[in-house]
């Protein structure tokens, strides 16, 4: 398996994020992160700081491309000539969702084939949406986060009020 | 069993749905196809288009009805004097959801059953969020809907913009 | 719908199953409730003795056919040349495996389609097993079964000791 | 266990609601409901109203309060000295969630331990959010809230047209 | 709330089983672990080994009693005057078959009460056939029991041989 | 990914491992399936018998290695020096199951990663069980099962009687 793609909205980038990148660049030779956009949905960060989070996180791995994407994914895939999708799986509700997509991403395209990775179980009950919870409470996120997120994170909800 | 509803916001038809509305066919002498409002989430079709659609896909059937809906369904279907609800159900979320309305329906009114039916496995990842999604971004839902919905869900995403 | 088939191995008919035939008796016009053998696992009650019980539990009813089947349940709904099988859904991992025989037995008679049903609530958690054994530990099960199933139940574990 | 905490949003409190709080008084000695806001989410009901209704459906219990709470749950807990969460857990679907809170409010306070109970099987399919749309469309309520809600509802949804 | 049982066959005790013991008695002032016969079942050790292993795992501990039991759980529970009955939650799986026990056990018993309990994450992949699936293949199985298991599971597999 | 390991008891394979198989091939240098024994369960065929179906089923294919394995699979997969394992995922049951071998194959083997692959939604209903059950009951095999296998599991069950 020579090149993979895992995307995601990465609002912001976890450590279980960080979990699953680095077991996907022990299977493969060159990993692209997608980071999507969300139309209609809110995010805190823009499309370029949620990328550097990543290059933060995982520095200095030439394997590693980190870039914007948008449109549907596995048109991305095509233009970029990779044909295998990394995605996380964590819990059953999770499960259904990645089944559908993986279904239809065959569909659209012949060639297309989703592989699934399971984090360590410590990461199972961290992801975004409950970080920004935290953090909006004045929680502390920095053991579910990587170091560099952690400011750029209280910044980002100053700002917002 | 004389007579069914098959409920839902079609926003827009399937095959999926279209499958499901000639398995309920086979089973019922009359089928009525309700096409719902969803106060307070979006749709892209006016319920007046997404009844003519669904219209389109299954012509010259002088045993199905197909007509807009508001309201709880327990009561529109005592309104229509109908005592069968068919769903559909792909997927273990649809499940838990679908056993919590049909025993809710049930306490609303008595003489109301729920019949679940599953759709051809080839549908099992087609819903109409995910047919707009793959139109908006330009991709071929062709193999999706049924041919009158192609050309309507360009013009209505193109209206749109 | 004309003709349906309610099939299981009914050792022995629980409330629940009543409770899932005249559901099904309101939708049908002729009920056939088919007693399946288990090969390779253990049953208290030969086919016959269960057959009865289930005719006595629902007595009186000339709509419906209890009686022994063996063999694929579709080779004996195309026999009987009835295409529809009732089964009944309660759980999440009653709805997988039911989801798979369905699609299986849609490959293999083209003809038949399988309608699912939700027991009443108050039945959820009765299932033959446990009754088997509540029984075997002198509890008292007659608010699970019908009244003729208690003695019967009571005698056939006096027999096996 | 000497007290506990039950948290919930309550818009407003259902039978199945009272039902856990009255399964919970028999296992610990004080109970804390603690009414939460959802910060980005339409609520019907103000705090105080909602905690007033939970007041008036269980009266006369010294060993019950009934207050209003914001921020995260484990923090108010750790103020409140209180250290074992209740929640209700009746799908699936709950559980997955719920599982997932858990485990996160365990690493945001050590000291914390979430406990699960189960609704009475009647209250399965009820809550707020169906029954708010119950009453929108006119469909009697009060099987499924206590009695003194169900006035109340009906004014806040005409004063909300 | 004063007493409560922990159930189960422990065959033999894990990790996972000691640490709900001990989540368990943070929370009650007495606790019971009540080790069951499985009728049926092949067990690997005798229910007086079952019991030992758990004393020796949990050990000065004079709120806790461990002791064998057959028969209908709510029996024994009734028999001890314990109301409460504790268990563990980890799978979806799990949460069903308990969910059934649970609503059955209330049925049998107007008073029995079961609470769930999340095990930590360390051990929701550890169960005790796992276990002795792997010490059977001479795996290192000191991670998943307490120690005075490891030299115990060796000797009994070697005397099945 | 130069090399993974696909391991399954393959009583007998199925169209549905045969697609697993290939969509592997297509991300991997090298594959091997490995036949495993099932202590205290019945199969059917000889491990020699299983191995030799796979092989015919998947012929000149110099990157595919078929061969019998015993034990626990991380320990061969150490042996064989493969870090990756391969696994079909079809249902949420499967998933849950497969979640807690994966994470206690981690543990075992910290270079042990393991690989979601989900087969076509063809096969979605196959499995080797259905099929001998099918098979004994004179149904009809030939869509589920590679050619060469009808008539082994013809002779296999005419021997059994």
């Amino acid at each position: 398996m020579k090149s993979a793609i895992f995307a995601g909205t990465f609002d912001p980038v976890t450590n279980g994020h960080v979990d699953l990148v680095q077991r996907a660049l022990r299977l493969v030779d060159r990993l692209t992160v997608a980071v999507g956009t969300r139309p209609g949905k809110q995010v805190l960060f823009t499309q370029e700081e949620r990328v550097a989070m990543i290059r933060e996180a995982v520095p200095d791995e030439p394997r590693l491309t980190v870039e914007p994407f948008s449109g549907l994914l596995v048109q991305y895939a095509e233009r970029k000539g990779i044909a295998t999708i990394i995605r996380g799986l964590r819990f059953v509700s999770d499960f259904e969702y990645e089944f559908q997509m993986a279904l239809m991403n065959r569909r659209l395209s012949g060639t297309i084939e989703t592989l699934f990775l399971m984090p360590s179980e410590t990461y199972t009950f961290v992801n975004s949406s409950l970080v920004k919870e935290i953090a909006r409470n004045g929680g502390d996120i920095a053991p579910f986060v990587p170091p560099g997120v952690v400011p750029r994170l209280r910044e980002a909800l100053q700002a917002k009020r």
